[in-house]
């Protein structure tokens, strides 16, 4: 049975509103994690915009950053060393407040400060290159592998991982038409993979962008591809709804069974998701999460939680 | 006074994040109905799209529907069997993955493999047909005139209600236009009472589509007209906010009140709800609902939960 | 150090979902204000279009308001007397459903109505004049006038406030812009505040429509303006995110600090914020916001809450 073990930290959030956590709830929620298995935690983004989540002096000197109250990534890490949890490190995205070219170069310095600082605590265990891309942004591959390449460089071939969409192009209804749609996602993945070869160890596709009854087949096509470049084929189950009006609240947990087990099918390593702590976990705000920790618990065969 | 003595169950969730109860979780909830007096759960609907409430076989062939994981329409009926709270079976609502005329067929077969699969339970009191109108889709209609007979004529003459909405066509400022409007609704509703007598036994206007002092000429008209067609006059008093920018969260109370008095004065022999899990339940995850609840009772004469 | 001393009381709510709290929830909400040191709260409004916050003759009569059921006034008044808390009172906001002027006038008898009715409170210690402006609806200024100096004569000169919003009318990456931005805001705010000089003692400009990086630019500006004009200047330090997709839920802690801090060195008096009840308190619906709480209490040096 596929087992998520494995979350990213949206601490820099996009689009979830923070929690407002200390170190205290971040310690108890990890316990939440490892309570279920997970062993693995992964920063979603370093920066975004101006916002950091640690006292990068790249980012505030290059990219006019703010200094944040707190260094987030050392108190992650900390904790991660304490409880015998793999951290990866998420790069910046600057969500287009400095140009791309820019942001390419400015990571490469911001991967250098990060080792630089953390590279020492022995939960530091990957990299996480956070530009999400999709078939439809090809020029961000190159980017991927350049980062990549520099991250295993400096830090003894420590594994890189990426998450990408799948591009939901056009409608499905005409299975002729679904069809093109995959064979275009395919050749499309072909040529990223290829650029990326050897930059990145492990890919895990965000699985909400598909509906269900297509998922397996865009699924399938992923896992061979990946293999076939000598990657490690994960999952990224998202646990937030993106069919509700309110974007975005916890899934019903009857799609991520769901999707759970295609993931399985198709030969998935590993589930990681989008995230634990807001849509999973018992500590969340949103009191939906509650219950599907509770229920994805019965799933794996877990005792009810006290 | 009116009290809300009935609510419907929003399983297969449309628009509502789902809180992600198992059973504890329902059982829970149906007690803090009951004590306040709840004593029908309407389910809102079957199934929606691909996903389903039990394990139908003539929407998975037919509709293409996922198989589910649980069957909440047995859980359901288990716990109101336990509780003697009166259950009405709501049926399937494509929302537009099969063409119309196609699900109203494919809900035929619903209708009677529901009824083959629950019909023995002693709290299986009534039918809900799913599909909510209002005047300007007049179509629907004769749908449900086929369902509601099927319906009936399996079921020893069960009960069959409708929750149409108030169709909001123009702007309410002018006084004339507003007694137009007024005018047309009736006109369409006594086409659309006439074509379902006989095969519809409670007509519960939802009540959330009109300012609140218009509700009075409305009601006013729905109830004349339900009682001239031999039907009974429920209400069904929303208790989410349809004005707020985050869709959809608990109303406040003081609307809740104004619209359970109107109802009251154009003679509503009972208040149904969409929907008390997660609007007026002290165990939402909206926590406004609590609240909500907690006015409720002082209106309702009940003493203060514990 | 620039603590929060004041909030808003969001009820008639706009944009907010409403706790549906009673006098208890309330009692201890003003307790969990008192405990971090808010020793003013400042109803947001009396009225909003058909609702009302107290049962004014004045609006019923003369904008068809609804009887409300309970008098929130009253309610607040008595437990801010009780716990030497300073209460202002907000104005009746249209919004719309009738002419601008004539909400002028009709304010003009609720403020009189308000003080015949609430004046012998102890805790009532100024007024809030609820129209927000900016500097493009400058016929707002002779209103604010105009209602400041009758409810200043009418109450033995208690304090009138303010809390405009800064309009951001343009794009600010290009400093040059952002610079004559700054000239037509001053420009614009000379105006108004020549206008309503006499008649409003505090501006507490909203701190959440412009970017942090260019927000010091705008409070030296209008921290300037406001005393120069013999008012005091005090912050609006907004609780809750406005570039979030879900509006609205608690800010992220770190967005409040930056702005506190800001304010602080720009020479604000008091800080006061919309709104504690939703966004920043320990009984909030939305538990993001007991996070804040305890962020702040951090900052401010006060010990962990029980």
């Amino acid at each position: 049975m596929l087992k998520v073990t494995g979350t990213f930290l949206d601490e820099i959030s996009f689009d979830i509103p923070h929690h407002n956590w200390g170190r205290k709830e971040w310690k108890k929620d990890f316990e939440a994690m490892q309570a279920i298995g997970i062993d693995t935690v992964i920063l979603i983004r370093c920066g975004m915009k101006h916002f950091l989540a640690y006292p990068s002096k790249v980012l505030m000197k290059q990219a006019g950053c703010y200094e944040p109250e707190t260094d987030v990534v050392e108190m992650f890490l900390d904790i991660a060393d304490e409880m015998n949890i793999n951290f990866f490190f998420g790069t910046y995205d600057a969500f287009g407040i400095i140009p791309f070219e820019r942001s390419v170069e400015i990571n490469k310095d911001v991967i250098k400060e990060a080792y630089d600082l953390y590279g020492h605590h022995k939960s530091f265990k990957g990299w996480y290159l956070a530009t999400e891309i999709s078939r439809r942004k090809l020029g961000a591959a190159e980017a991927y592998a350049e980062h990549g390449m520099l991250a295993k460089s400096l830090s003894n071939n420590l594994p890189v991982l990426i998450s990408p969409f799948i591009a939901n192009l056009q409608s499905h209804d005409d299975p002729e038409l679904a069809r093109q749609e995959q064979i275009a996602h395919e050749k499309d993945w072909r040529s990223i993979l290829s650029t990326i070869q050897g930059a990145v160890d492990i890919v895990a596709f965000q699985d909400g962008h598909i509906p269900i009854h297509e998922l397996e087949n865009y699924l399938n096509i992923n896992g061979r591809l990946i293999r076939e470049y000598g990657m490690q084929y994960w999952t990224n189950c998202e646990t937030f709804d993106r069919d509700m009006p309110i974007h975005f609240f916890p899934i019903k947990w009857e799609k991520m069974y769901h999707k759970l087990r295609i993931a399985e099918r198709t030969g998935a390593e590993k589930a990681i998701t989008f995230e634990f702590s807001h849509f999973m976990s018992p500590n969340s705000a949103y009191i939906q999460a509650h219950g599907l920790y509770d229920r994805y618990r019965e799933y794996a065969g877990l005792k009810e939680r006290d």
